[in-house]
């Protein structure tokens, strides 16, 4: 018997062990799900939202395949002062295209950019803009603008934090993304910016799949070149995936309305009102409000990037959550 | 040691029959994985293609996340004969609405189909069909279309089969759907269907979620009525998913290529060069050849609907599977 008991005794240790080390686990994972939050308004309200739609039985519960999540990318998940990274793309490669364009060195908007006259490209206006993606966005195979984001991306830094534009990312909203990832949701990026800009890193930076990627993009063309087939990318406005149009591009991408949006400007104020307004399920809008010059950058109703005015004072109507980055964050970058 | 050797010999003979067990199920679920598929050439491609693709540490292994397969519906789906589901659709669509569309008694399209005169509406070609769409598709929001859409298919029968048309779908590619699922594939729909006709039900009767179905479309505009948002369809045409399409749809939605591709007609022929030529892992490009008139239908290179002649071509060149529906298919209905 004696055997018996020890051997009992080693069992039960083992167990009760295995049951402490999960029950340590389950604290870590669900007791602090979200470390660079500090505790407040908003941070409940996430938690508070979570619990409510994955509590089975209850009237809130959602079942997981109508839980999708949508994300802005620029100034929600990623840094996007002192410009859109990839109008800094942009300009970039006109610098690096210009030998093979003479003539841009008087013809603008390329002149100002090979000037690094911001003033005389603004004056340019959105027409400018358009010449100067489609200078530096077409005319090759998705497979080879994929090579060149990826190229780009590896050796330009930002200007003020001195990092790969991929490092200066969120830290709370990877752990948001995370963990509703945790809880069955699918989480999706709708961004203005290019959906092919985006897809080639979104994965190892965020999580989110390529398919999972809405954007903005220009028309592509099937064709066969010595007898492989390319898609190439043309010099033509497609989609553009921003304001009215982001309730669009979710519709055709995901075909399903989502029950929490992120953004963080009033490019995604119609994101917002479509995933809450007149939902049958508890539902989560929350705004990203920079209120922190001296981590990160203050902005909202001013801004030539990023605007937030109208869909900061529809938060205060529809009672949606807004994050101070200042107040609410505990850590904003990774490298912190 | 009698009582040590009895409980080895007792648990030997549970992990034994454990084992068996075991062994059994594989035998199930490998086995035959694919029970209204005979024996044959085009059985044995997509056995051999699975296998390679699977096979950790072989030269043909690809990662889960790479294991694409795209699906067009008409024809390799469902039956897409004596014409397509979503054209019935229309036409009983006209006929519906014409009490409060007076006009139409004497204005083409519109005439031929109250009329039933099936030689005046071709007469009306691809402007007439487009104007068929328009009226019956657009002016009212994605949440009316899908009901619309959810309402006819429960009443409309095929007139053939005399079954609601989301019966009329293939066995064997259902059964081949839940192989590639069962094998780590992503599977998905790119169909010159519209995309807002199939997602109302391509998860119960394929298995595949609205976001992993890719169609054509008409535009789609965000308003807020009443103050609820909703998405209104406009007649206009927004993206065409046929032929040289499919490869920019596949792109738009997906943003990975397929490494397996299944279609039956001239329109799918773009989606599996796409999915084959030049590519760097082991593909399938699978066309289903509509060879059964008892069963179902026998047509190809005189097809009005699903017409089969240049991927059929292709299909020998390339080395292709081509199934023939009467040989390669012990089953073709479910309720067969």
């Amino acid at each position: 018997m004696h055997s018996y008991v020890h051997r009992r005794a080693v069992v039960t240790g083992l167990l009760a062990s295995a049951a402490a080390t999960l029950v340590f686990k389950t604290a870590l994972a669900q007791g602090n799900p979200l470390p660079s939050w500090r505790d407040g308004k908003a941070r409940q309200s996430i938690l508070d939202f979570v619990a409510s739609v994955t509590r089975e039985g209850s009237p809130g519960f959602v079942p997981v395949p109508q839980r999708v999540a949508t994300f802005d990318n620029d100034g929600t998940l990623w840094c996007e002062h002192p410009m859109y990274v990839q109008l800094a793309f942009a300009l970039d490669q006109v610098k690096a295209m210009a030998p093979e364009h003479p003539e841009w060195k008087k013809k603008q908007p390329f002149k100002a950019v090979l000037d690094n006259d911001m003033r005389a490209l603004a004056a340019t206006g959105e027409r400018g803009l358009v010449e100067l993606i489609m200078a530096t966005h077409a005319d090759m195979s998705t497979a080879d603008f994929e090579r060149v984001v990826t190229d780009w991306l590896s050796k330009a830094r930002h200007p003020r934090f001195k990092r790969p534009y991929t490092e200066c990312v969120y830290q709370p909203m990877i752990e948001l993304m995370g963990y509703l990832r945790a809880n069955g949701f699918r989480t999706y990026i709708v961004s203005g910016g290019g959906i092919e800009f985006m897809r080639p890193w979104t994965e190892r930076v965020y999580g989110i799949p390529p398919a999972q990627v809405v954007g903005s993009s220009i028309k592509t063309k099937f064709m066969l070149r010595r007898d492989i087939p390319i898609l190439l990318r043309l010099p033509q406005v497609n989609f553009v995936d921003d304001g009215p149009g982001k309730p669009v591009g979710i519709n055709a991408h995901i075909g399903q309305r989502p029950i929490a949006a992120f953004g963080n400007s009033d490019g995604d104020l119609q994101m917002l009102q479509w995933a809450t307004k007149g939902a049958a399920t508890p539902c989560l809008a929350l705004i990203v409000h920079h209120t922190d010059g001296e981590r990160e950058y203050a902005y909202d109703r001013q801004a030539h990037f990023g605007k937030l005015d109208k869909a900061l004072d529809a938060a205060a109507i529809n009672n949606w959550t807004v994050v101070s980055m200042k107040d609410d964050w505990a850590k904003i970058f990774p490298f912190e």
